[in-house]
């Protein structure tokens, strides 16, 4: 599991819920992007982007979310869940996901999500700054020495 | 709106929950989810896909989603969600969903699912029946019809 | 059904979701909560409490939550929620909810909600304003005359 | 922590995702029904109630829930949801919940729920089996020597 999880950051674990699963008796989809927004979440706290938010009126919008499930999950079982960001654009960055199914020892989804960065001051999208640029280069870093 | 949707051969319509909304005060990502489920069971039924699963075995699974959001959505308001096939290949199709806001007169969001066809009794990918490209086709045909 | 409804004076209508269902294949009881809450929402838009909350700082929060279910609903269906408020005391106020399902055309639930008139100013429970009071009293007593 | 949980055999850890605040930014009180649920679930693994419905073609069905709110929860927070069985009847049970905030460390929570006892055959409740009162019996008693 650690080799499957080596490239992201920020981590989070997460018990599946009963009630998580759907007639189907699977996990619903729709849960799969609550455990990656809450990744996603973990992340922004790692590099202080709420602190970021409030100092210089700048955040993020999800403006696209993207899963592949590769098994099903089921209760009960436990998923470890990685947040990193893949690439960084003018006004816009994005993030790839991992869910870990502990049961499984293997991958269970795949996911990404596209945030662009807004100004919410003048209600519009925004050159990303450097500071939070920098932030994210300091934690992705991290990562890559862990590998 | 209706030019919106006309694509679309199956359309449902729900009302967006105060409870919906999140600590950001705008509909969570995984609401939209919800909607593109809702509206590709509605779809489902449609083609009688359960008749079908009971009846051979065989039924849809999830393998990606994806939603691209355009604009925000907050309570109160009410959506539109189309769902259609655009694509069928050996194994799969592809379903294409638009969410269109009643309020802003919008698409609010666009979405995608790949569905896998599954045998149950051989728990294993398979061959897209013919009797389920017949029934897609013919209800996309309505929709061409309709545009 | 008007019958079942006829001593609310606020009902909203809601589709159930296919995704309601949890993996007993019946909605699951937390959907009911969801249900009580809209239709409390809904009440609180027709006394314009959020207007209330925001010109003298006093709102409500709910500090109880009671559901008795009577037939378990299943998708396809659509479910009307009623809600009233059954008596007011000092500082708070009693609201009864029913959830009537068309399918069966019987009541569903029957719910209950004790909210507590909030100072966010103070950080402290509230005597319940006279305006507040007349507000309720008026929308009530235009469902004692619908009876 | 302890003090407050030293009454219930069965206690579940669960992380307050940030998805699970609406927009007064506090946790939905939908959520606190699904902590409950999962503290339910346990204890039912605990009794083997799974295995006993399989056996013996007789299930729990959730007739009421009951949540009282003591202090709103926010992200980030851990949750402890303790169940125990504070009653037996001829054809139910009841359970009561305690959600406890690892942030607070106080009760956030605090439930009820009652259990009817379902005959899955007969489609009706069914008086309550020995062999549950039994296993029941044999864990709040263990739950007595912890305290």
């Amino acid at each position: 599991m650690e080799e499957l999880l080596k490239d992201f950051p920020v981590v989070i674990e997460v018990p599946v819920a009963w009630g998580d699963m759907d007639a189907f008796q699977h996990v619903n989809n729709t849960v799969y992007f609550r455990f990656f927004e809450s990744a996603r979440i973990a992340y922004f706290e790692k590099i202080d982007l709420m602190g970021l938010m409030q100092e210089i009126g700048i955040g993020p919008i999800l403006a696209a979310a993207h899963c592949r499930f590769k098994i099903p999950l089921t209760y009960p079982d436990r998923v470890s869940v990685g947040a990193r960001v893949i690439s960084t654009g003018e006004d816009r960055f994005t993030m790839a996901y991992v869910a870990v199914s502990h049961r499984h020892g293997k991958i269970a989804a795949l996911g990404e999500g596209e945030l662009v960065v807004f100004d919410y001051g003048k209600n519009y999208k925004a050159a990303m700054p450097d500071v939070l640029r920098d932030r994210i280069a300091e934690v992705e870093k991290g990562s890559q020495v862990q590998v």
